[in-house]
């Protein structure tokens, strides 16, 4: 651990913070953690404190008078390291008020404690080794996640998987490493533990393995990411109508009035385990003169960075206007309000209806299906930006080494390709820490996990 | 228990409901109380479920596949009558996502229980004789309670404080009630258990705990309700400012041009236990002509409906307006900008720099002096408008048969007074309830409570 890394922490310092997300509710919770955690509650709770793995009721209570009750509640004991933490930790189980919390806080700050920083309870649980750093980051991630996919990718990595991927990967490339290490200390007998041949067999898995962990990466880049998607189309086709079918609520202003909607209006789906953004537009008036209206240009630019553009149409007016923006996008031409007409020869991808509901799943379906997300069931294994540059990392090395090793090159190059390789798998999951690593890993959390 | 009251309460039925204010953080809860929480709760637990008052580790997965993962938590166990519910009570502690507490829900409905109502956990604790109704009314209180006061006070009413208090009365008007009864019964032996004049003695000490009741709700409305402090002055005397230094943070958008706040800006601080409510306005400008700005009408209109004003003045033009506003408030005339001139003949209550922050907690400690709250420390034992309600149809009962007694009138008359005394106490705590009292203290709950 380096000092620069977590300045605040200080080993055996008590900390304590609201773990709950603020506001009012039917609980919140409190969570105490360190060497003096079971002493402090003492101070503040008027029964005899519980066993660890143990709850009991009772009342929490100003330090410097007793009879001052602050709240009635639930205190749990964790004794280590038994514990989120692996320290000594207290939760206390209070009414849902703001009011009773800063002031419960307050006596355990009185009492000995300090008040924990953002994520502070979760590095803890990393240096006293509860999990690795992908847990920790599993930790965030499942808070943050906007998806239920996005959650299972979390609580996988969480329960240990990608830990495992890495320390799988790492005890083979330790193997190698070690072969190599122990032919060079023998090199001058020209002592062969095993041939080259074999060596790059072994390679060759490490190197598959690690090809699937950075083309998962890509792979599931919607997944993680999400798919942004523009709605266009010209004026009173029901682009904003669309937008709340698609939603099944009403996020847009939707009138009659052509030009309805001036600003970009966002709302948020989550369709076949991938969070889709819709974006609605200005509607693109045909002829609309040489200065264009602020909000279509604004379309136009949208249109031009989405994943995916719905090019909206209505049956009344199937042939309007010419849309005259760079198709770099995914397109699925959609013909709107197919309720007027039953029998419609337009050409088109799909023939909806929002007002009536009318093949929006069809819809929903079709986006799934454009985005080639068929398939994908689950996240990747790898999930920052950081993981893939460790694996990135430990490829190119890899690559060099069984290079070496085809050109019968020096076995010290050969040991420390592998070394380089070794290392960056071990960043993954914090084993080798590089400078300021835990810093940016943990100021992302809230504080109170 | 009316029909009518509690339309969504069926005994036996399993509620759930996140519990913890909604959002994101450390920690999530969900709670599930009802006869099937305990097998309910197993078809999501990975392990062996806890006894009652411990509590354990462990996966919640789907129902229908015990592989899928949804979050890792601790799982806490009540065992009926031990639970706040008074029922067989399953709380989940969860990752603070969303997506999790959605998803486990969702299993939970699945399995069997049903969405909590509003306050559905509170109501089943009252249904099950856990509390009575003046602590369910605590609870909420306690929730949303602004002030430390305010939570103290909450707390001690949840603890039992108006319970024993409404107990008590009932207890004392149901002996007089009995006597005079047993009298009826044997009225023609002309049976007397004690006399008139004793019977008054027991009455007035009743009358006297029933006019604490009331006049202490009538004292402590300050520390109930808050005070409403409106600013005025003229532009540019540093009002904004004033506020800002009362609410120690940048609520006002502060600026040297005269005439900046328009609208009325509000931010609450508390002082001495009682919220202060700040209204800052537009500045009275003198001379403005016949049509007088909005903002200065709505300036003297907040000075007239609020308890409190601040008229302010600068000390570089103490005299430059008359303030045309009705007096029928508390005024306290401050003197701001003191730090430009040391010495100064000008007469006022209080001089202070807002900018300097010199006498700002002189002017707070003559804020609480000024609504006379000097020495009231906490809240009335009664706090709701139906307790006051009920407290004064009491006491004009018990008046009533008191004069009876004077007037040697008839016993059934008196028995009858005594008796509508007994049901009003009883209806503060929930033993006798009216038509629709249940359903309109429960909507006011939150969901999870």
């Amino acid at each position: 651990m380096k000092a620069s890394a977590i300045s605040e922490y200080v080993r055996g310092d008590t900390i304590a913070a609201e773990s709950t997300p603020p506001g009012r509710g039917g609980i919140s919770v409190i969570r105490l953690s360190g060497e003096q955690a079971l002493s402090i509650a003492k101070k503040v709770f008027s029964n005899k404190l519980p066993s660890g793995g143990q709850f009991a009721f009772g009342k929490i209570h100003r330090l410097e008078n007793p009879n001052h009750v602050i709240d009635h509640g639930v205190v749990l004991v964790y004794e280590k390291p038994h514990s989120y933490t692996g320290e000594d930790t207290v939760e206390f189980s209070l009414h849902g008020s703001p009011v009773v919390v800063a002031e419960v806080l307050n006596e355990l700050f009185q009492a000995g404690a300090r008040q924990a920083g953002p994520g502070e309870f979760t590095l803890r649980a990393y240096l006293n080794s509860k999990i690795d750093l992908t847990q920790a980051e599993a930790v965030a991630d499942l808070i943050e996640a906007r998806s239920g996919t996005a959650a299972e990718a979390a609580v996988l990595q969480l329960g240990g998987r990608l830990k495992s991927a890495a320390d799988a990967l790492s005890d083979r490339l330790m193997n190698v490493l070690m072969l190599s290490e122990i032919e060079l200390d023998f090199s001058e007998d020209e002592t062969v533990l095993i041939g080259s041949e074999q060596k790059i067999i072994i390679i060759d898995e490490i190197l598959e393995s690690l090809a699937e962990l950075s083309d998962g990466y890509a792979k599931s880049k919607n997944i993680r990411e999400g798919i942004d998607v523009t709605i266009i189309g010209a004026p009173n086709v029901g682009k904003s109508s669309l937008l709340n079918a698609l939603l099944g609520k009403s996020r847009a202003i939707v009138h009659d009035t052509p030009g309805t909607t001036r600003d970009i209006v966002e709302g948020a789906c989550v369709i076949g385990g991938v969070q889709f953004r819709f974006n609605d537009t200005a509607g693109l008036r045909a002829g609309a003169g040489q200065i264009e209206d602020e909000g279509i240009v604004r379309a136009k630019a949208s249109a031009s960075e989405a994943d995916l553009v719905l090019l909206v149409r209505s049956i009344d007016m199937p042939d309007e206007i010419e849309i005259s923006v760079e198709r770099k996008s995914i397109y699925i031409d959609v013909l709107n309000k197919i309720d007027l007409s039953e029998h419609s020869e337009v050409k088109c991808d799909i023939g909806v209806s929002a007002k009536t509901g009318y093949n929006i799943d069809k819809l929903k379906e079709l986006l799934v299906a454009k985005i080639g997300n068929d398939n994908i069931t689950s996240a990747s294994v790898i999930n920052r930006e950081r993981h893939l540059v460790a694996v990135r990392e430990a490829q190119e090395a890899v690559a060099c080494a069984r290079q070496l090793l085809i050109d019968e090159d020096f076995s010290e190059l050969i040991a420390e390709e592998l070394r380089i390789a070794l290392e960056a798998m071990d960043r993954i999951t914090g084993k080798r820490q590089s400078e300021g690593l835990l810093d940016k890993i943990f100021a992302g959390f809230c504080i109170g996990k």
